[in-house]
């Protein structure tokens, strides 16, 4: 694998702050011919769970090659591990703290490297800043065509993360809420694999909170407007979402509780008992 | 007309979610040396209006050659047709609701193609995300010099958008609100020469809601701080400020409500009876 | 000092206008092959010691020859000059109204000039947006290797800026919070140098409002969660964080008015008194 040049940013700093503009700043340093993308720097304060889910569903449409940087990190300066991935066609770069573990967890010909040597990092680490002093400098030294093993030591113990997958206990297929986006659509854990082995998607109800949708329609403009709907999401997902509405308005929830979220399908359209 | 290899974005889809850069690296899997520009993510949810007026003002200081993409498209996944439009300068990309057409019914030599041409696209095409599947490889293919006429067939029958036009009645010249920006100043579609046609711009009244303001000044720093003040703003159009304040405060509207709020001027700087 | 081609922006025009989409297209236009790295866009609405503070922050972080702009010009289009200013490594331009005087008072070698030729502005200046008419281009020039005395003549009396700095006053060493960044993390101008010169890191305690806090940590993850605590911050300043929370909260001030907040530090882990 040719690195691509290209290093794309997930991080939860937000953008009043100069902190994601620093790390480009550190990563034009190294390799002027850099291109870096954000994915985004809007992840809740910390939420490894949701940043994790976010560089799953984002890193495949990248060219191979490009080297992905996830700085959500709330245990900065202390034991936990600094990590560089590289998978078959993607680098990654963040800490051990199972923000990765999805991407190690499902990608083949996986090395794992406990980042250690000093001269892929800045002069000077600070205790709170690693995304400056070590991830972005790594990051553009890996898309110049560092050897990712010169960085340190191969490990075989990335912690790993506690995620949520979909079981069909009696006769209902249960999954979760994964994420609200923008739009306030709910995505779920319930892949159109998940729906199919269980049903055809024509003939499901779907309940969740206290609403409850008969069948999976193609998409958010289908329905009356404000009507809840169920729909295969654009990564292949059951969603949740209300037509010109907010499907996370009528659950009551926020970006962090909705996490987990109980969703249960039912074949058949009748209505679902709670 | 040869491509910049530059990429503007205007969306509705924040930055909060992977979506933006999901477009971002499909672009680059195609023309790895694109240079991708937000112009911004931020459109109200939806508001088609919003989207145009925002590619309206922007486009033309972005290089000749380059493609503009505009995804604010409640409609994907239904029948409405996705677009490539070709002017003398530009390119543009988007979804046939309304949202280029303020671009296509004011430039010369326009070829407009309902895209059709698979090999444009991803090779699977969600019902949901056709910024990702249609409208960013497009883009692509485009800024790397494909032709727009490969990508489908002609159409000469856009959907239009209704936009409203500054009108004199009787004594009074009476536009309205376009946009209200991020420091609350109130963007109206009265340009400079309307008002020059109207009367000298010394010596107008202006009103908008319970604001009347006599005379138009230079500039936001004009009058003492938290007046009401008129303006000609940097696209040529008269504007609505409060020095260091907040002039859609004073209308007590939001961004949705604000448009289309009706400013009336009169000649001379006399009091406007409402 | 050769330019790096990169140019950088800080500006207060939020993200929801094309303002710093159509910087870059200006940019682009003269130069097809700059990089423009965003710093931030979400300065408070003409908050120039902010946006002066953040400026300091960041800027040598970037390649040698990086051309950086501020654009937080609450009085543009009014007599206050445009400044281009070079210093050994680094170019800057922006209003004269102090948001550059931290970076001009403290580096060597330092020209500061008063931009007035109009071939390095767009051919039409505007009264309200000189990000887009003059600095913008002009910035877009020297990354091409323009000499900064082709754009005007050199000045000796650009507009200091008022700054706070640490005194010592009988026991106490008093110094300022200099700004609330998105974690809620208190930053102040108590840098590590002062403290080391007042007393050793560990036995002095920190006062802020209600807050009392014993000893200097390392990072955000010591002490408990939701426990108040002092530590040396990445650039090198005394910081008040909470694990896991938000110490501004504690302090019941917003970004504004939180600016200034003394800062009180003793010798010794005892109790102050209020």
């Amino acid at each position: 694998m040719n690195p691509s040049g290209i290093i794309s940013l997930i991080t939860d700093f937000g953008l009043s702050d100069p902190y994601a503009g620093v790390m480009k700043g550190v990563v034009l340093s190294i390799n002027p011919l850099a291109r870096v993308i954000d994915i985004t720097h809007q992840v809740n304060h910390g939420f490894i769970a949701q940043a994790a889910s976010i560089l799953e569903e984002a890193y495949s449409f990248f060219p191979a090659g490009t080297v992905h940087v996830v700085v959500v990190d709330p245990e900065v300066g202390t034991q936990r591990r600094p990590l560089a991935v590289k998978t078959e066609n993607h680098f990654f770069v963040g800490p051990d703290n199972g923000v990765l573990w999805p991407v190690i967890n499902t990608s083949k010909n996986t090395q794992v490297v406990h980042l250690t040597e000093k001269c892929f990092f800045l002069p000077r680490i600070s205790q709170t800043f690693h995304g400056r002093d070590i991830f972005a400098p790594v990051a553009a030294h890996l898309s110049l065509g560092a050897d990712i093993l010169q960085a340190g030591a191969l490990i075989d113990d990335p912690l790993p993360l506690d995620t949520l997958t979909p079981s069909q206990i009696g006769e209902e297929l249960i999954g979760q809420v994964t994420r609200i986006d923008h739009f306030g659509n709910l995505l779920t854990n319930i892949h159109r694999k998940d729906l199919e082995a269980f049903q055809g998607l024509d003939t499901v109800s779907v309940k969740i909170g206290d609403l409850l949708i008969k069948g999976i329609r193609n998409t958010y403009g289908d329905g009356g407007e404000g009507e809840a709907l169920a729909l295969i999401g654009s990564s292949d997902c059951l969603e949740i979402a209300v037509n010109r509405g907010r499907a996370s308005d009528r659950l009551g929830a926020d970006a962090r509780s909705a996490i987990g979220t109980e969703v249960r399908i039912r074949k058949g359209e009748e209505t679902l008992t709670t």
